[in-house]
């Protein structure tokens, strides 16, 4: 099932960008959970168009409709069927897609793969598909604040060449302070100049990339599987299986392979009567599973592949030719991406946590 | 699951550091494939410990059994179940880790996890679980050399901060030119300098990092699936279940994230007939989905944490402490890890390879 | 996934019986199959209620809408989301089902299991939830039809004690002769008494059960798989998956178990060029794989739960009381249950179908 | 995984009959779970061909080895790993094979399916296999007494046409009553005749089927998934996987196709304090779902294929001819199925169970 995530608590996704509708469906969410559509609609608010000026225009409202799976405000352990229907479509845009590979995107593997595709918009590897993972993860997310005041906070640390000076973040940002710039930077300084350099790249019809850095607080010792399905290796998956990333790591990441050992080691000591690591080199998770510290990852977004100018590219028949690209873009995609890593990681945690809780509920002895 | 790998070519590793044996069973490899039991030992004999001066001086043999699935030299269909019995434990230089945490090891989450531990090398957290995956990857790697003329080649290209110059390697290289070296860096001037501080870290009871390359060229396009099971997440996954890890990146990586949109796409042209990428910072994917250029991803392996030092610790009983390792250790895991990453990139593209053909064999119009 | 069947074929299905909307997801249909929302309509129309004097008057048009997944009159590969909206809820007649468990129906076990329930029309337990196996298997058949010629037949051979004599149906039947009575059975005589049978029972007030015999040719040799994933395994738990089945039998089944080996072994001979047995006790089966002769089962349905009688039962608040049903129901589900177990089978079989391939394109020598 | 079974408690396995070795891998196992190789070693005992003068001469020990996932005597969490080493094959036996199909077995459609087959006993297709499924249903039956008090009991109802006479059985039985005699039917006047009755087949070189009873007490209501993993499902699923077996039934099963739903339904009501129902046609599940009766379940096993008598049978050349069997063969397949049967009842059941406990720990309000 190539378009389902997770094992106990899975989101299966459906729905192309100029499609009628988009969805989700959840399955395996626990029963008595209160939920309100409004709560879904929050998060798919912070990930939808037209929210600001450095991003794109296009005017989706994005309304979610939840079809199945809650009677009298809580879920009842049936799936939760959500979907959204399209508004603002303007097909007409697309018509050169039809015969022409957009350079960077999926368009020829596609093709490729499939002998056949649907070209309006980018059709299923439309970014519009996270639609059905913000609305999954808003309920995962709601799971884990509820059964274990888990908090989730994902923001930009870079844009292009422009990054948060190191420690300049000495606190777990709350949520105001993420969204008080559209940027989604929660250093003001350098959230002015990141801006600034999004709306450059888009008068030059260019774009750019960056840098979202996430931290999980609240997640007990004993979260993840040993061997495959370590913690970190399902947000590495997780993290990957979003549009235009690039790469992911974990605590002290690829910077951490220039330490030796006895630099990076993270000590135990006891503090408040827990076992706690001094440093947090490990990011929250040792042998793949979580050892009770933040959990913290980067996750790296290329420029978007969709830009205003002139690109060298080939038809559907196989000629060389040249695509210009019309119609409202993100200049940078970034921004619009927080909410979305942080669904995805809502969904790694709240699935190993009822793995956790299958296999240690028998025998508490 | 948490042992298995693999959704149509699945392996399942078992076995504990200093059990009996380790193993792992082969369900759904393709019938008719010729395999010998020769085939699977030449790669393991490149994982085995004691195969140089830089490595743990641990004497196993890793001498692996083929127990079913085979018939007259070729695969049946049956699950192919191999083990490799231990031959020199030394329980007894482990009888500190009974009462004490390592640092940056997996005891301290195992224990929170289970409430019960096999302290000895680590039980099922040891590197020695990987045997499993490097018997089921050489059956992979047999599958894509027959079925497609794959080749998977992985290298280290960093030690520490001592890394292969940009452009030294400039051809895709033999096996030959990595395993002339015991640091499996195909580059000679670097890879004497890399050797060199291994062993100064050694000396110092210290340990190093670093990173490792893997290319793979003859992939046609057309391979991995869109929205969650991408080539490149299911390969960050795969990465990132190894011990140790801390990064992955493709193609590109962080540093793309440097670039514009203009300075980052990959332009189409027609070569050879065939439709190909100018530049090649896609990594090989786009979409999710191969795009029949090389793949090429990079794996950041932190300082192995058992260290000759003595580190601050707490005991089992909620005590700070001190621990010194002794016995015989890697300072540093990133050579050994070469064949253990090639091992798990054959086992997702085979897994993607048989996908793929589920889906589209039926209709060939 | 409890809410997902299939491993590479797979259908999702969602709704409540008195919620907005039920429907399904198909993830892994092959591309570029040629599909119209016409054929699935078709499908529908032989479960929907309403349609004959023999079963319930509830008046649901079941108009299906597919919101993604074609494009252009193909499939893309993209998951196809189908669903159908509800018009002829009477939530009213079911308020006596808040306080009272329903005698042999899910309200008990659901509220045991969930702490919670909607018990308006059973809710997720109830056979509205057919729709989207239904739906979904209509896209099955399709495959299975255009790749392969497979043909499905499900037929009643009995109600309450009215059976179709041994032998009378000396054909395959084709779907003209099945639909030719609303009871679903291609014995004109016999089909008549199972009409009166289930008139009798209605106007009693009471409800009858019996066996829908279902058959399907065109089944080359080789799918399934040996030991866990049977094709008689999978096809009895996509059976049994089905409300109020009770019970599923193979080839000779049962009665089977009455024969000696000397009498129920089905000898091979050659014709026609092929590998044929001359007899098939088997039922199309042997070792979990299909053979090529037709593959042949039995379900056997009991009695509708929901019968006009005054019963006894309990409370939510754990008091003895009686119950008695009002509203509209099938005085005997059997009929209806034909379509559904066709599209249950062609489920099973497309996965399989899938799955051989996956395993057997490799290897071709 | 065609070879897997279970969601969350897992078991593969693996091995041909004359291989090396036969094994099975349990993964997902909670931790903490005190066990012995001897308490698995007891169920294999019972399954073992050589028990009595009813069953075949074969004289394995089927002594099994842990090789895994035990640490102290409890277990940990990590895989099980246990195996079987084959002493009596005989090979030779079996050269007839090779070039000829033995009908009603697995011969003919292996070799359609993988173009290659293990012909040495049937290869992969033997009932050899089952060991594994043995060795790790004990482990799961250990879980079920441990946690939650649940005892399996099978027992044969049926051999050929001699059958319990119907209410003789009035208690549930001990496993001293079933293993009273060697063809495990607690009813002692029957147990003679259905001894007698497979002296007799065996003697004319023939063969018999019948039918094994199972019933589990003490399972709590809740367990089953509602939808496609019912828990009759799943049962359906785990019986219909066991080889020779063509049928299964819940409860009432087909005979309760002939009672009207006034006859048939289980009228609820208080005893104890608790919900029960007046009587069990159920068979123990409602909705898919567990509601603390009894579960009840048949299955029926066709008579063994191989018989000492000439049949008529194909070469794998596509050529007429006949073949007679030689070897030691269970003229009855039945008394030996009882251990395996319940087997299966139990890894479904500690499945169910840990699903349940999964999505029942997070919201207990």
């Amino acid at each position: 099932m190539p378009n389902s995530f997770g094992k106990l608590f899975t989101v299966t996704t459906w729905g192309e960008s100029h499609g009628p509708a988009v969805g989700v469906v959840v399955d395996g969410c626990p029963p008595r959970l209160p939920l309100g559509v409004e709560e879904i609609q929050l998060e798919l608010n912070r990930r939808r168009p037209g929210q600001s000026d450095i991003v794109t225009q296009r005017k989706e409202e994005d309304r979610v409709e939840i079809v199945s799976g809650l009677f009298e405000g809580r879920t009842t352990g049936a799936p939760i069927s959500m979907l959204v229907r399209a508004t603002d479509a303007r097909p007409g845009a697309y018509d050169d897609m039809r015969e022409k590979f957009r350079p960077s995107h999926a368009d020829y593997t596609y093709q490729a793969k499939y002998g056949i595709r649907d070209h309006r918009g980018g059709g299923r590897s439309s970014a519009r598909e996270t639609i059905g993972r913000v609305a999954g993860g808003a309920v995962a997310r709601k799971i884990l604040a509820l059964a274990g005041g888990v908090e989730i906070c994902a923001y930009v640390t870079r844009i292009h060449d422009i990054a948060v000076p190191e420690e300049a973040i000495d606190h777990f940002p709350t949520l105001a302070e993420v969204e008080a710039t559209p940027v989604r930077c929660p250093h003001g300084p350098t959230a002015e100049r990141m801006i600034a350099r999004i709306k450059e790249a888009r008068s030059a019809g260019d774009s750019v990339g960056g840098v979202i850095h996430c931290r999980i607080r609240g997640v007990p010792p004993g979260l993840g599987e040993p061997v495959f399905d370590r913690l970190e290796a399902d947000l590495a998956k997780a993290m990957l299986s979003l549009p235009a990333t690039k790469g992911f790591e974990i605590g002290s990441g690829f910077a951490g392979t220039l330490l030796k050992g006895s630099e990076h080691n993270d000590a135990f000591h006891m503090r408040g009567g827990t076992v706690r690591t001094v440093t947090n080199r490990s990011g929250g998770v040792q042998g793949g599973i979580s050892n009770g510290e933040e959990i913290a990852f980067n996750v790296g977004f290329k420029p978007t592949a969709t830009i205003l100018k002139e690109q060298d590219t080939v038809t559907i028949h196989g000629e060389d030719t040249q695509l210009e690209a019309r119609g409202r873009h993100d200049p940078c995609v970034v921004p619009r991406a927080v909410p979305i890593v942080e669904a995805m990681a809502a969904l790694v945690l709240v699935d190993h946590w009822m793995r956790n809780a299958a296999q240690n509920q028998l025998f508490k002895f």
